[in-house]
């Protein structure tokens, strides 16, 4: 198998865009993949101060990596949810890039925003860890974010993540959910500019991304991780791009141009007005903010 | 297994709408669903003359079967597209059905339109036989439920039959046919209006309703039939409808919504004008249509 590029010897074949390409063809192919859906999207421009969530799995890994090679201002933030070995030891893989590689990462802890770990706060309040987790790190994120002045806030999310995503709300289709599902959602007051520049990227793609450029990172999933059904829909995107090569990517691509075109430009759906949380300032439907409301049960439990 | 409606035993297990139900409370379920989508969607009353077009398949003898026990007033159309022992064994079932049942079906020849059978006819246009017939019949069809004064025109499309072509038209985001895919294309000058009452039906409901009502059909595929790809996208609805059942019901019901709403409503594509063919009047988008083009072609291979 030899590099379509420069006719080396290959060690990538990409079925998805009928390629083949040697470790240097394929990092340039990368970047540029990378590049296109940045620009495609509006997603930033090198003026910008981005903030990258890293979680030291390698998804989000490849993206701190990417932007800073590509030249862009970004800087890493990993939260420590406290959740035991699997924190310590992703907490270990974003100390480990950012010391060899000289990359600027903020290092935060769930105790320093919430007084307790993820798995305590989610006992205390009788939920499961799943959902929490989520809201707690886009509040945090949030809010280092706007507190440090950055202009745009970046995930790992690639395009197997997106289809699954997508093929759920689909099949049910949950027209609020499709409305938002976007690679950029545009700052607000008091939330900070979210873009996924992965939403283009296979996790194939990211995997022989972090192989070539020595990337060490997480294996393990997170312990209380339970999702069936998007591992289920990522299970039928894999059959239907196997049979039809691009298919995710034409899904995708299609998906945000259409969205664009009808639905938010055609949607009956009204926004929802955001107050200011009386507590806190983050933007919320209600006096006080989730994460405010959380917080202030647990603070009740620890004096009752 | 106990029916869930009068407790006698049961045949069947409908996981799609968690019933079990016995021969008669079947066929009462079954009523309903197509009564439920022939209300829900308009597609025509007591007071309409309805021409089903019938092939001698299970969908469409059912539906004949089905629309009038429930009192429509229906009359089936067979188009004999003379294809050999296919096309003999398939009038052979409609025949019965008639014959047996007292039902009116009209019985024509695609000689009596084009002059030859249609692997003929695709053999002197060199076209495969597959991209002529879908045309051939609609032309006919329409022709014919146009000339005999009937209101609708209804096809025994069943819900997989929908759900696997709605999956290949998202997957690549054809918003021309998303458009158009519906259970009522409404009547136009020169086009019959056109109905899908099968939509919300399955085809397992349907081999069900066949057995129990003792309907004949012919159970060989088409010959020349080669859908390699809706077959793929039915085995993927399939896999999807066992993991989660319900979803192909909720996938094609909630899109008929969606598009209603977004698409057919906010549609930036502009309706195409059509005027009418010079030879035989057909709605075109050019002066000829394209089986007056096919016919004249075969006609003048035959003068040569």
């Amino acid at each position: 198998m030899k590099c379509k590029v420069c006719k080396g010897p290959a060690v990538i074949r990409l079925r998805s865009h009928n390629l083949a390409l040697c470790e240097s063809c394929f990092l340039d192919f990368f970047y540029r993949q990378v590049s296109r859906t940045i620009k495609r999207y509006r997603l930033f421009d090198k003026g910008d101060k981005i903030l990258v969530g890293v979680s030291g799995g390698k998804d989000s890994l490849a993206l701190l990596d990417a932007l800073i090679t590509m030249g862009y201002n970004a800087v890493g933030v990993f939260i420590d949810l406290e959740m035991g070995y699997h924190s310590v030891e992703s907490k270990e893989k974003v100390e480990k890039i950012a010391k060899e590689r000289g990359y600027p990462v903020i290092i935060r802890s769930i105790s320093d925003y919430l007084g307790v770990s993820l798995p305590v706060a989610a006992q205390e309040v009788k939920r499961p860890v799943c959902s929490l987790c989520g809201m707690i790190k886009r509040y945090i994120l949030n809010r280092i974010a706007m507190d440090e002045g950055f202009s745009v806030l970046a995930t790992g999310h690639n395009l197997d993540d997106e289809c699954a995503r997508l093929l759920g709300n689909i099949l049910d289709w949950r027209v609020d959910f499709l409305a938002r599902q976007d690679p950029l959602l545009d700052e607000e007051e008091g939330l900070v500019r979210k873009v996924k520049p992965l939403a283009r990227t296979s996790e194939r793609e990211l995997t022989a991304y972090c192989i070539i450029r020595g990337i060490d990172y997480v294996q393990g999933r997170c312990p209380y991780a339970n999702k069936p059904t998007s591992y289920f829909y990522k299970g039928i995107m894999f059959q239907i791009e196997r049979k039809m090569p691009g298919t995710k990517l034409r899904f995708y691509q299609g998906f945000v141009e259409f969205k664009r075109e009808y639905l938010t430009a055609c949607s009956n759906t009204e926004k929802q007005e955001l107050t200011r949380c009386e507590r806190c300032g983050y933007p919320t439907l209600s006096n006080v903010c989730n994460f405010c409301r959380v917080k202030e049960r647990i603070e009740q439990r620890r004096d009752e």
